[in-house]
């Protein structure tokens, strides 16, 4: 096993890539919540003046793009790789957002973990000699969402109290080999978890067991306790899936609770907004992270942290079919000081 | 720059990784094809012995998976990472084919060009010293892309002449640092081109000019000549894109004709089994370079191979909304010597 692998889940970098600059847009909801001022721009309009939820994603996404690239400096063609993925069919939002980028493109899809396994990707590259910089990003809409993966928004669905309500925001994440910000010292890449939870609408409670899993690893594996760091701090369980996150970890011996927290409860004030659980999406964590939290580590407020997002591997059709909601996470360790 | 960066697009490995073992699996069309020796198993029942054609092709990737790691003598145990995607909302061929591997995953979607994005990701954390063996593995079924795509089976929606078939097909590959094969040395990863091509069902031409990119940066950034490579190899860009190809490198100055072929031509027999322009989809390109193509290399035939599998960046959706078919390409260089 080589040095910079240091168990079956993790990796330590031996040059710790550099966040440098990262940039979040929102919806109008997101700008009502706890987190507005994080974020660079909110939009009152869900379209972003475009014509469909898609293109108006799409331009959210581009437009995050944008001024992270803006705030570092550098231009897209000094980008040697993108790694992006969103929610929709085929990851339109983001393939649409950067099809004039110009720069080297690899697509994923992590479902709502997507931000964290950009940013693992992302920071191989940049490790690895392949990269002198990369581009990490992603977006969720909740018009395209709930159109897509439940029901026309004309329709007037309502939520179970298990629900989660997508968040319209996207986050992006520019990476460097030097330069001034926190830096991605660790990875711990999710397995695939099978918890045998169906209900589509119970997100939470599905993905919980593999954020469990990950950070377990992650905490075994780097022989680091949740006390080493600050925060730690998972992407879109909300209330039902951190509650289980608290308690299952704590049976593996590992106390979380006391300096732990998920984007889907910072990003919206549940009582207040009707978000039922809490927020969900690829953006969620994303922005939370580009925004509110990479804020806090430039302020010395925390200064390691442990983000790990998790992600719902299904479709609308495996749902249908009575299969399981399977879970990832993956776990990236950023800290000031290494 | 690093000295593994050769180019805006294009890496160098210094320890290129080996291809130790691959796998292929096939459906009853491709098995009565030209490449139906190549395959290790043809199943002559589209279920693959499942209830649904999305647990049809969730199963027969599995079946690719353990026959390529059956063929190294190796377990899902001793794999550092899963590289894996498919065409499915939600990539859920994958997912649900490898919720038992137990082995970190990295999602992937590259539509048709997941193969090679799959390689190049393999390949990049295998030779950056971040996992020892990695798999890279991708699928695609008629029946699950035909209506998720386009329209119902029972509908027996005819094809236009432009249009292509899916192919049934699954492709892994296991990458190691050690052991003998044949070594991936580039990889040249493509960036999103939009030749404004609305039509779905012309896929090819929509493709070509990303292929075009692609190869003609990988030659300029590598200094290689199409003469180098014995084979040079493209995804499924059928008869109408592969025809593209070749006027469009030409023009650029690269006459690859001579030495070029394309797998959606390769795994059918477009006079004798009514495919129209020929083959489509992640499984043609994984299938064709897992089964006869490395054949060829481990013969000798072939030792200087440039694989470079399209995608087209699309949904349904944004068809219907009347946007472009967006195409993008990643060449995977696979050479016997080095």
């Amino acid at each position: 096993m080589s040095s910079k692998r240091i168990g079956r889940q993790s990796v330590k970098f031996e040059n710790p890539p550099v966040i440098t600059a990262s940039a979040c847009v929102g919806g109008k909801l997101e700008g009502e919540g706890p987190l507005a001022s994080h974020f660079d721009y909110i939009s009152d309009d869900a379209y972003f003046g475009q014509k469909s939820w898609e293109d108006a994603e799409s331009q959210m996404l581009k437009q995050t793009f944008e001024l992270a690239l803006k705030k570092n400096r550098i231009t897209q063609d000094d980008l040697d790789y993108l790694y992006a993925g969103d929610l929709l069919n085929q990851c339109v939002s983001s393939a649409f957002a950067l099809k004039e980028s110009g720069a080297p493109f690899f697509g994923l899809f992590g479902a709502c973990s997507t931000s964290s396994e950009a940013l693992s990707l992302a920071a191989m590259s940049i490790d690895g000699g392949y990269a002198r910089s990369a581009c990490a990003l992603t977006s969720s809409h909740f018009c395209t969402a709930e159109r897509q993966f439940r029901t026309p928004l004309a329709y007037g669905g309502t939520m179970t109290p298990t629900a989660q309500r997508t968040v319209t925001a996207a986050g992006a994440f520019i990476l460097e080999a030097e330069g001034t910000g926190p830096k991605i010292t660790h990875i711990t890449t999710g397995k695939i978890v099978d918890a045998g939870v169906t209900d589509a609408a119970n997100m939470g409670a599905a993905m919980a067991p593999a954020a469990v899993e990950t950070l377990c690893t992650h905490f075994s594996e780097t022989g680091r306790d949740p006390g080493y760091y600050d925060f730690i701090v998972t992407g879109d369980l909300a209330q039902v899936g951190f509650d289980l996150l608290c308690s299952l970890t704590a049976d593996c011996g590992y106390d979380i609770a006391p300096r732990a927290s998920d984007c889907g409860l910072l990003i919206f004030d549940r009582e207040k907004q009707n978000v039922k659980a809490g927020g969900s999406g690829c953006g969620c964590s994303a922005s939370v992270l580009a925004g509110y939290l990479l804020e806090k580590m430039k302020s010395g407020e925390i200064n390691k942290l442990l983000f790990a997002p998790t992600g719902a591997l299904m479709s609308p059709t495996t749902s249908q079919q009575g299969k399981s909601v399977l879970g990832i996470c993956h776990a990236v360790a950023i800290e000031n000081e290494v």
